[in-house]
């Protein structure tokens, strides 16, 4: 680790009693929590990939820091520990004062602490893991989902997807792009649908790619209402025609928002949360036993489904 | 994570009781062990700074592992699991499998299992987490050197940077370049110097630099007789004058040796520690109550500091 940089990134820091010993050794040193499970998640995000290269730095913090904690969320853990793999060209102490705000700002909101990491020269890249904690069998994991479940999403889909695209003008396409710079995790939701929801997944690479996720884990299908979809006012009203805002509702990944399945017997206590944790909750469908994805529409019409894409990591190769 | 490319580490991966849940969902679910202190560290390697283009993908696999190995060894920490955030320019499954081979294959050895992470296009980079495990208070820190504590060294100093200067010719130069690719953490030495080191440290930045951050982080100093520093027979029989050869051993850094202090009373049960763990341990110093480092020769006469330097992770920036 550069010293200069690890001095100014621990100056920020005040770990708590958990943290037994952080930055500054070969290894952080830390207390675990008796009777739970450990979560653990790695994302990476690399320039013009996942972030452009002018994004302002706190931007980039925040969305490393937020899609990492959208893992623990998409697992309902409570978030405690991450370490932070930062390349950068050059040491650039200005850069890394704005990511910091970003990302140890809303880590702190969720109670991440930064306990250790690297930081080494390269092409700007950002590498986070996450540890957190969840009781033991408490975990909301992608293989539970159940015949007759409903299939729930929270907040709005396909704002970043949008915003990628350049949509709209004005003051709906700053909202838009902030939604893709600034992804809200839903940490809180996460850990109070322990015990409701019986699958969830964080929608990161799209709604069908990742719904497809839980089906293929599970081994069930789902009908899924595409005029159902929840949509932002910014979405709603940034000059799109329907078909191209539902591409991106569908498809379009970096939400960042919990998608999960529960028992119908739960609606009212799934409805409950949603002014409690100030985030729209929808039902968009229902589990199957039979496997695929069946889309329709509001009359109940079968919607042609497109591809099952969402974000391609890699370009396929043959 | 891609999945083509998941599916094909997920395969080589058996996972033990350990793990409750594994690659696969949005995060590893882990069970921790009751009366231990979980030790965490992150490293990231780029393409071209600390491993070349063209090096066998097996041996970048190895090194990735190994020097976050290292981390664990000098926390004397057992290892436990491990993310791996992987950037590759394109998806490449013949040299995933060949980085594979060295990972895994390294990490097996030392209990170290896969447990997630993730894969993305970029510039070639692997960051590597990795969490251990070590009883509560029997971490090795930088923080616990005392003054008149002999100061240790495992195995030989010096290899790595002669390899990267491209020094030898033949065996010797083989020879050195595999300790360059293939660093061999002291996982067991470290975990058998709890209760006998007072501080520990991996030799990754260099041996004065790495001794340095010892002494700063313990408030003391040392003396160092620099004609102890143990040499390899491949980096004696290189060809270089005993200068240049001096200079490898004290700064160059990649040699993922440990650095321990520990009492003058336990000479006898440190030096037992060598055949049990096939590696040699090296007196080199002592330290010390006033601060700085001050190098001698074997007559015992001073030898001009040079600066601390070692491996500089950025230019210097003013």
């Amino acid at each position: 680790m550069e010293f200069r940089l690890i001095d100014r990134i621990r100056a920020r820091l005040s770990p708590g009693e958990d943290v037994v010993l952080g930055i500054g050794d070969d290894a952080a040193l830390l207390r675990p929590r008796p009777g739970q499970h450990l979560v653990a998640a790695c994302d990476v995000l690399n320039e013009s990939i996942h972030f452009a290269a002018d994004d302002p730095p706190d931007a980039i913090g925040h969305k490393s820091a937020a899609v990492n904690l959208s893992d623990l969320a998409a697992m309902g853990a409570e978030p405690a520990w991450a370490l932070l793999g930062l390349s950068l060209p050059a040491a650039d102490p200005a850069w890394l004062d704005g990511f910091l705000d970003g990302f140890i700002g809303l880590a702190a909101q969720h109670g991440l602490q930064l306990v250790g990491g690297d930081t080494t020269r390269g092409p700007r890249s950002i590498s986070v893991s996450v540890m957190g904690w969840v009781p033991e069998g408490a975990a909301l994991r992608r293989d539970g989902a159940c015949a007759g479940d409903d299939v729930w999403v929270s907040g709005t889909l396909g704002d970043a997807a949008a915003a990628l695209d350049g949509a709209g003008s004005g003051e709906h396409a700053t909202w838009l792009r902030e939604r893709l710079r600034r992804p809200t995790p839903r940490v809180a939701l996460g850990c109070a649908l322990r015990g409701l929801a019986h699958a969830a997944i964080d929608v990161s690479d799209g709604l069908l790619a990742d719904l497809g996720h839980v089906l293929d884990a599970s081994g069930v299908g789902a009908r899924v209402d595409v005029d159902a979809l929840p949509a932002s006012p910014a979405l709603l009203s940034c000059g799109a025609d329907a078909a191209q805002r539902r591409a991106w509702q569908r498809a379009g990944g970096d939400d960042y928002e919990l998608l999960f399945t529960a028992s119908t017997a739960d609606r009212d206590r799934i409805e409950s949360l949603s002014p409690q944790h100030a985030v729209a909750l929808t039902r968009i469908g229902c589990i199957e036993p039979e496997r695929g994805m069946r889309l329709i529409d509001a009359q109940g019409a079968a919607v042609e489904s497109p591809q099952r894409a969402g974000w391609q990591h890699f370009e396929e190769q043959r």
